[in-house]
């Protein structure tokens, strides 16, 4: 009989999150109740966020001790259960880290006609519009300015990258090591990349970025987005998309020059996140779809393969390990 | 011979501010040079900013050891010098704490023609205009909504408490000490009026604004802001005004849940000067006198006789001693 292969976290972690946390366990797989379907895990999105959601309530709700480990996927329709959707259908899902999941009719959306499938979860899916919603609605970026991007070799931040280029910005990326510097310079087309690891990062921003900063796109918190903050411009904007810094363990202070620094230079500071602007989906869509026909954009995903891997994955990724959109192929296609 | 009285600041603070800090000092009154019109210094605006002042360069040129201090005034003119204006038109000029004072004639702007002038610094000047601005440019508080005001017995914070109730917002003030606290809510007409020196803020705050906070209008900075920060709705909005907390001493840590709060909750905090909105000027100024014309404004000024007094009325600001606009009248018209 066939399993259902699950990876929980029976305690939540106060420090840093390590693989232990997570236990893989086997249980049956699960019948469909009125108004469920059962769906089958075919890829499984890695965020960063996943570690948020164990620090309480955030935009949704928070993962409780004992819980099948929280995550969003794009799964296959295996028991239709009498809904509109059609057995082999392909949805997004929050069906979490298990192989089998019944999940509420009303909570699953169709995945868009498109090949590869896992571009729906990077530049076509929540990463990319993440990226443009965020650049644009957010940060307004404007043609000649500069945009300085934190958490630049991950899935949010190299996108953010490339559409500032195509949107006319002058790119300086923020990563963690030489290798991916380089990477995000010689490769991806960012214009210039700190290595905050190198230290003196406040130094390395107001020299590279000698006329100011316009846009921060902030993915990190803590000390990066105050040495971001220190060289911002007037009128400048801090787009508040993350704060990988700052999950992973007890919370810190803010950055000291707040609101002091917003004052004094009219700055605008705004948290978001993807679903806050359903009505701008398809203008994002749109913009990246015309970038990848006409070869704009470098597509950078991160797939392993195997649920088991995704306390690694995920681990690794807080670590800052990955390059592009991480994501773990549960069932191959 | 007529003296021209004038106090200046020897040393800059590094902690509290203090009457020592100034000293009283005589000097011949100066001759206009070309270019110039010689300006006897009417009333002195006296406000927290001129202690940001010293802080080093804001939006403006930091003050310097040495100087007479910094400060704006409605000042006659005494010797127009060959310029547009004539012999006792009323003006706006950064003369500083001194009688008289030889300004050049493209940083002067005439003031408009009302009385009592006094109101031209207060309710329909900067502290009004500020209000308005930050309301309703910055914050756009919608009838409703809850809007929380720190420094609430300042001459901003009283004017955006009177604002706020005019949009129809449910309005809580935050003030240090109980005469305070019971003079915004049974004169001004606030809704309720928190003490920050009773203590234990953040709960009182969860507690008169239990469904939270839409607009948070922070003239404090500090543990007042952190405490706002987290009893704010999604989408909220904190308008940065000022950050009286932080200007007399050394810089502190940022509060904490920045910018983890801002994602999660989707808020946006913003920093304003009240000269970013100059094509909102005349429709803040409208919609202001209109108030005042039905007699749905309460105007608090707050007037102390004699330049002499100024550094005892700067000082006592930043200790939280006034209610409402205070200002210096340095000269008897």
């Amino acid at each position: 009989m066939k399993k259902n292969l699950q990876i929980t976290i029976p305690e939540l972690p106060t420090g840093k999150l390590t693989e232990s946390h997570f236990n893989l366990v086997e249980d049956v797989i699960p019948s469909p109740a009125k108004g469920q379907v059962l769906l089958k895990n075919i890829i499984l999105s890695i965020d960063a966020a996943n570690r948020a959601w164990m620090q309480g309530t955030t935009y949704r709700k928070a993962i409780e001790p004992g819980d099948v480990m929280h995550g969003y996927s794009i799964c296959q329709v295996e028991e239709p259960n009498g809904s509109h959707f059609k057995k082999g259908d392909f949805v997004f899902a929050e069906i979490g880290w298990q192989q089998y999941g019944a999940v509420n009719t009303h909570e699953i959306t169709s995945c868009p006609d498109h090949k590869p499938l896992s571009h729906l979860l990077s530049v076509l899916g929540i990463a990319g519009k993440t990226a443009h919603h965020g650049l644009i609605q957010v940060g307004k970026v404007k043609e000649g300015e500069t945009l300085l991007v934190s958490g630049a070799a991950g899935s949010v931040g190299n996108l953010v990258g490339q559409f500032g280029k195509l949107k006319g910005a002058k790119v300086i990326g923020i990563a963690g090591g030489k290798e991916k510097c380089d990477w995000l310079v010689d490769e991806v087309g960012f214009d210039a990349c700190l290595d905050y690891k190198a230290g003196k990062l406040g130094k390395a921003i107001a020299q590279t970025c000698s006329g100011g900063i316009d846009v921060y796109f902030d993915n990190v918190g803590g000390n990066i987005l105050q040495s971001a903050l220190f060289n911002m411009n007037q009128h400048g904007r801090i787009v508040c998309c993350g704060a990988v810094s700052l999950y992973d363990g007890q919370p810190l202070a803010g950055p000291m020059g707040i609101p002091g620094l917003l004052v004094v230079k009219r700055l605008r500071m705004e948290g978001f996140i993807v679903f806050d602007f359903p009505d701008k989906d398809a203008e994002a869509e749109n913009e990246i779809k015309t970038w990848i026909d006409r070869g704009q954009i470098k597509i950078y995903e991160d797939i392993i393969h195997g649920l088991s891997e995704a306390p690694k994955a995920l681990v690794g990724l807080l670590r800052g390990e990955n390059r592009g959109k991480r994501m773990i192929q549960v069932t191959k296609i």
